[in-house]
């Protein structure tokens, strides 16, 4: 048994003492005075000016893209992948992926993120550096098809570790598939990975409905189907079908969506710059009543993998497409991205509540952006950055304490000598 | 004489040591052996790890309203200032104002920030606040008129000593009219006003064209004048007005404020939150070739003054405006915020060379949003937030060194202290 104090930290705009045993919260109980205070084998001292709030989940993310960040910027969509990105990403090795990985990690921790949902190249690196830096993750077996319509074997080889290590991962790592997107996996195979997911239990994670020419060209391969009718069919939606973007939904698609209750990662900032379209809130969030949550993307797309940031970019971006200034409240959008997210991945958290896991963020109150200190929950979406949290726990153990990651020197040089490899 | 030796700082990819002198920055040279170094009255010493880069110059701001922050958001316009924001400035006091303006220097300078261009009531306190805490300026004697068309008495009375003291004030600080909007302020008085500050050589500050309803409302009072041709037939637009918004322009207007030279703030946060429209950055910037500048507007619509994530709005909603992700290039949008804005207020700095105003920033490059390191404007733009700010320069003085600013707390609790004051 491993027990953590949070000691005189402000809870619902009180001062407590939050006892965290094991990977979970204990008791949340008024502050008082040290001596009588329950003993702990960790404790940190809020001193009435640390706010205990439920950490960040990112739904989507390519994170060892970190040390692509900045490589190749304001392109149009197509020279942007076929002469920088994938070209860089061919270069790529374990070492590279591990590398940008643990920077991304560092990077999420730092920006008081515990979990995210990645899909990338090289998985088995990237499984390393999670189980290494105790963060929670699911980490996608990614899959395209050949023109045989049958998986690359590359993508193959790469899951195959995943899947046979997945059942002695610590419960905090899981393993999903995640077939690319719906025009470069073919569709018997989505069908038999739907399969496989469902007979596992795992989650499907998919990009579906980016772009508008993605739709387009699905409907013309398949009579007329939408991406996210087409998925349907394949039986590949249910409430354990993560989908990124969805930037392009017609009133039927959103009600697919719903019907099955699948989760949408909706992600401004990427979707912003490459151009991709007006995500509809309204329509989808507020009158859909879909379960959404929120993602960063990778690096090489936003370029940074701050939660903070993309919950304000999310109220503006639902404020200025629709129109209305009342839409994408801040009370809804940190929902999304906290106890939201963490239902959708099934995870018994994202709330500071007695029995629920211990993925808890401790908030600054002292920051400027701070103050006013009306809301805090306003302060969190729209004006704090990265710079107001300072300390992290997941899963029970503490993964930064006031602003510093174990090893955060060694991370950043080893991310840096990535770079060095990949730069042509 | 003063001088601050940069010492072993990286400038264009080469270490260096920067030395300024007074208020300007004497020389560049490679970084020599500590034992040769030039001495100086202030070290900073880089090792190699720290680059010098221009500060940020923010061109429209309401810097008191940091004590409104979070105090009511996600509402409709005409709610949000007549039932929360006009009641609560009613309350406000000079006390309330300087404690306000203090917690935005204090804001500011930890995000990069060396000037900006303020319009605020009571504007004697944000002088004193300002004058004391070593930054730049340009505050407004903001006016608004009574049903007499006269600028309403305590306007006066609040400018009156700003007018007093204009000659005797350090040249960091300046003082300009600022008459509120064409739609609060009259026609007699407009043209007052351009001809006073035209005679003293004073800028001009106004919103302008902000929401789609100003410009109608404009057009029917003024015979079908837009507000950027009203107030170019009044002779307020010349190359010392700053245009706040400018969110709806035709064709006319925006060959109208290129002729005059006029300059626009553009402000994606405040403009996304309000629903105000959507600025057209590429008819106005990029087409438009107009002198187009950067602002946060005040805390009570954005919510904070960082320039460093306006400059991702101004870059990501370029893109999603136009559709083309080509649009607002990185490079592009750090010169609105750095040079560019400068120029714009005839300011002999924006840029780290020899003989220039020593306005600079020092940025931490082993910072995990700095790192892929391939680009170092394409990271500021799209990847740091605040932290990534070491140390600040402002006309030869360091405010901010290692992320501290002298007085932070003291700052920060009075300005928590105006809240309680604030709070009905």
């Amino acid at each position: 048994m491993t027990s953590i104090l949070l000691k005189n930290v402000i809870h619902e705009q009180r001062p407590c003492d939050v006892h965290i045993v094991n990977n979970r919260i204990a008791t949340i109980a008024p502050a008082v005075a040290a001596a009588t205070t329950t003993p702990a084998d960790q404790v940190i001292d809020g001193h009435g000016r640390l706010a205990v709030m439920p950490a960040f989940y990112n739904s989507h993310t390519h994170a060892a893209m970190t040390v692509l960040r900045g490589y190749a910027d304001d392109l149009e969509l197509f020279t942007w992948l076929s002469k920088y990105i994938w070209p860089a990403e061919e270069r790529l090795s374990a070492e590279d992926i591990y590398a940008g990985t643990r920077l991304a990690n560092l990077e999420m921790i730092k920006s008081g993120t515990v979990f995210y949902n990645d899909m990338y190249w090289l998985p088995e690196a990237t499984l390393r550096a999670v189980d290494e830096m105790g963060m929670r993750a699911m980490i996608g077996m990614l899959m395209i098809c050949g023109e045989d319509g049958e998986i690359l074997p590359r993508n193959l080889n790469a899951s195959r570790p995943l899947l046979e290590r997945a059942d002695s991962l610590p419960e905090r790592i899981r393993i999903s598939y995640a077939p690319h997107a719906v025009y470069t996996v073919s569709e018997k195979t989505l069908r038999r990975l739907a399969d496989d997911a469902r007979e596992q239990g795992r989650y499907v994670h998919i990009h579906a409905s980016e772009t508008r020419r993605e739709v387009q060209d699905c409907q013309n391969a398949h009579g007329g189907l939408s991406p996210i009718a087409y998925l349907d069919q394949l039986g590949v939606l249910s409430e354990r079908t993560i989908l990124a973007h969805c930037v392009h939904l017609s009133e039927d698609d959103i009600a697919i969506i719903r019907e099955r209750g699948a989760v949408i990662s909706h992600m401004p900032a990427s979707n912003m710059k490459l151009s991709n379209g007006n995500f509809n809130f309204q329509a989808v969030v507020e009158k859909g009543r879909c379960r959404v949550t929120i993602g960063t993307d990778g690096c090489a797309s936003n370029n940074n993998l701050s939660m903070l940031e993309e919950m304000k970019l999310v109220a503006l971006l639902g404020k200025a497409t629709s129109g209305d200034p009342t839409v994408a409240k801040d009370g809804l959008v940190y929902d999304m991205a906290t106890r939201n997210a963490a239902e959708a991945f099934g995870l018994d958290a994202g709330v500071v509540a007695e029995g629920k896991l211990a993925d808890l963020i401790l908030v600054e109150l002292d920051h400027p952006a701070m103050v006013g200190d009306y809301n805090i929950v306003a302060n969190l979406v729209y004006a704090a950055d990265t710079s107001v949290v300072h300390s992290v726990i997941c899963d029970g153990r503490v993964l930064m304490e006031n602003h510093h990651v174990p090893g955060e020197d060694e991370i950043v040089a080893k991310a840096r000598e990535a770079c060095r490899r990949i730069k042509p």
